[in-house]
């Protein structure tokens, strides 16, 4: 068994007993952006809230010991994305790349936005030409040093 | 020539005329994000656009004319960015890839965000600890449909 | 258990029960281009199409649910397919793409042939020497809109 | 000098002679989708296609002698296309690929829709949420024989 | 089941029944460039061929309706093939791929030679500084038409 | 200057003398296949044969000079060849890959048909149902020993 | 012109002028590490910097206002590095890159070390049975948060 | 079974039994860098040192034996790694690469920095702006030699 | 069952019974070379040989059948080996891969060394600075043929 | 003007002059083994040796100083080489990767054969059923050390 199987695991369970994010993430008592990258391997979890996730998804305690190793991140299983919904974030990176560079670096000077000390919010954005996704992210900003 | 030499000319311009591209934009009276990728060969400009551009950084009208054609799009000169900068909106991709398909499924249904009704905003947000970079993304729902 | 394993499982029971796609669509009351792909994983059923497909196949409850999960797309397992009959249609990209680009943006301007808001439909086009495939492919057009 | 260069020639020479594709092809008489895919290298031109389409984009009498030459086909730069425009038609064929695969193969048995005898028409097709590209594909059906 | 797991069935049994593949094509009564590539899940065989199949390797009744089902067609398990005996026609296509289609081309137009409408025949040439292989190839040529 | 612009060279200069592989091949006293592969760059001249080409070609002392040398081997430029022609030559490779393994060590045992050792006859063969192409390749069997 | 060619450009003059790299850290002021990563493309110089380094090699003013920019960073050109010193820093990555995991997430919890703020010392460690390279790298670490 | 199998139990036992790293180096009297190295699957252990590790997690005598069986190394899945903390080492060979390259030449000639007769020690690194990831490397310098 | 199993079983035997591959070698009467690599999977036995290796590492008629059968040859896991090891052997290629082709084409024209009609033998060369492996390589010159 | 360009000279001046690498090696001093390899941009000169090679080829002083810099080394052009001569190579490590490994652990244990500290001398074996390539490897055993 390793935390992948976990993944497997969590996923199964949460259709099989029809829970939706939200309430996973009501529980944790963390955002529901956070709660999902956890679940889906990619966040590490404390006790307390492994305990919650056990629950929910009758979880043995041998997995729940997964839910507290750092995992082995990256969710995409080869280097350019098939899925269309996950492959049109990837369509950002591509077009909007060098935008993104440009106006950091004309903002702040040079360094990176951090995708660690990170965090983002996604919801729906009403719109009478037919609702938008919407996702507000937020990344440190590091500078590179001189030394 | 093509579209390709026409944005390194801009590129190196802008360097030599010391513009920002908050002011390129205000110039061309769109959004800093839009007018940032449309000059880096992303968008295409109309003719009013391409005019004020082509004066700003003294294009030919030979080069001007290729900012009017649709370009053949994408930034990445390989599947991975190897930009650190770039690189960790890849991974954000790779680490909330599979969280970004579930929330939207959850909040929507099946269908995508569009990455070509789009639009984003990027700026700089206070905080005692750093400021960071802040990025609100908005993209139309796009449901699948039967048929 | 997931979506793959139901896909497989349908694959396999198709062939068993010598049930043809047409046939299988007629059940679903949908076109047998949609019904396809979603029986091979590419589309989301809802309650009603999931309760016929199991039943045509023999499906287990929990074999059903995942019919009604959006599931992970994208049938081809390497970028460039192997099976000749798939890799013609891979060929015309390669041969054509330029072509679909400059003439979808001389007729509608910047942007693209949607593949979510799409329908398509194959036929045989019979012909003295030797019938042909049909297909009619319709995409609404989304356009880039600056900002 | 090779068949690349002159393609890049009649590409530049098309944007600034304000040249639509329609217009070429009524010049060379054969159809927008055929005469778009020969100026862009894909297809061969008979010598008097050739001198039609010299003397529309100012071509020497060697670049014309290009155009009569079997070119070395396929216009992607990278085995995943990155333009968002192509990468759709991409999308397509993961997306739809086993269902080509089974609709063709119960329709006709073991065999392929060629890409050589194959013929397609791309038109608008006007529709009130948003007009719609159109495209019909036409290909022979070519049998798999037992020997 | 699939159809890759018949055809791992057959390859051990036909080890363990000690059958050439010219016995196996001598009772479907094909050619033994065909049948092979018929067992190892490269075409589709009829019912009658499938019985003899099914018969002479001892397989299931499932088993044997794989054989008449149209295969997920490529046997290579990497773009460029490890195994010497295959890398050798790799090699063949990199260093005559150009002298293939120059020749061709040069005696029938623009068009391709059909890889479906298409037969081989392997035999012994034999010869006084060591024997050879000899293969006999024939495809249909098909031409790229206009339109 | 290497032999890659010496093959340009003489890719361009036959199609500015309208001369055939035949025509060459009948001047350099070998085969067209040959004489075509080495003209291509993947075969070493002797110092006649490069004169014959020289003169014909109006090369430079220089550029004969090369046709002497052994040259790096490899005409394609990507490990998935992407022009039609010469990608159904792929296809046959990953279609009949394991047959063409299975019949050589069926009748030869374990070992490799040589590529080096090899010599191919490629011509036109009548057919009412449309001409085929017909090629003949023969190469000497290498058996792998034991030490 | 691009920082690429301005890099090659100190490459070149520092060879010719016979600089060493320890030499030039001494004017800019700088680390000799530091230093050297920004003269190959790697990092931004400030305004006095960029001058000391344009004197050094002897740079027009548009060279040295390249200096200025903040460069697309990375400096292999291929995923695994082909030079067997750069590789033997790509093999610890690949032998000791779990190692590095674990300890750190031993030491530290869920986060990674930085590369942005980050500094390094490379020096010669005398040894009787050779001398060794000795490098010292030193991080931030950065946990993930939860939100 | 395999020395992967065994690396697996260890990485499953060492979290049931919620062993430290440096716990198991303390036992093992190695370095907890050599020690974890070694239990992943990187490093040969002699009798003794296997037979600690087997019992410090339980391991049968034939997963002990593997342990001091030379392992095929290289823990990386993919040559570009995907997790964020080893794709930050990474992004360290692609910025620092050429750096490396420079100045290891600069000090000792041409040769490498051995990642066999190496060594590395990695700590905290206390630091008021938050604490460092410490990692100082030796590895012998192994020179080119002429011939 | 396949090959592959077989070997992974003697990998595992072999550790289990203690049996060194000259040991092995002595038993099956052929060079430790050729034994190892036959053993590994990449060459085929004769019946007596395959009885030997049978009794050895105490296979079941099944397996010592595939010993018998050519396998598909090809021992390393991806294109650019990850193991430090062969990796070295992959770098001698790289290195001095145009130095093999200068020298063998200096001494013998136009051809290749043959991997088929090959031998090598590896033993240890005593040296006061440190044991060296020593490899002998032999192999057949074979010519390109004009035709 | 880089490594590559004088290498690339050095090729080109080589052929016109007609000199062999037995005789610049004579002239250097060293073997044609390392003399082919320095020249060829895999090895650094020494100020003599490059005076020599200076001479031989006709170079400029800014060539000959290129010789004496460190090249960043590796000789193809792709990760699997598709030069048939050095392919075979290549081919060597693949088919006898696994027994290298495994015949240089039993006789040395854990570690490597040195690619650096290495030499290796390259000889026609006449042999009455056609002569044979004959190459000598030598390279130091670097063990692994525990620490």
């Amino acid at each position: 068994m390793n935390r992948h199987d976990v993944t497997e695991r969590i996923v199964a369970e949460r259709i099989a007993r029809k829970l939706s994010w939200a309430e996973v993430a009501k529980h944790v008592g963390k955002s529901k952006e956070w709660t999902t990258a956890a679940c889906l391997g990619q966040m590490t979890l404390d006790a307390q809230q492994a305990a919650v996730v056990a629950k929910l998804f009758g979880l043995t305690e041998a997995e729940s010991a997964w839910l507290m190793v750092t995992p082995a991140k990256g969710s995409l299983s080869s280097p350019v994305p098939t899925d269309p919904l996950i492959y049109r974030f990837y369509e950002l990176v591509s077009v909007y790349g060098t935008t993104f560079k440009e106006l950091i670096h004309e903002e702040f000077g040079d360094g990176i936005m951090s995708a660690i000390d990170f965090r983002m919010e996604l919801k729906r954005e009403p719109d009478p030409n037919g609702d938008r996704v919407n996702i507000v992210m937020s990344g440190k900003f590091l500078p590179y040093k001189t030394y």
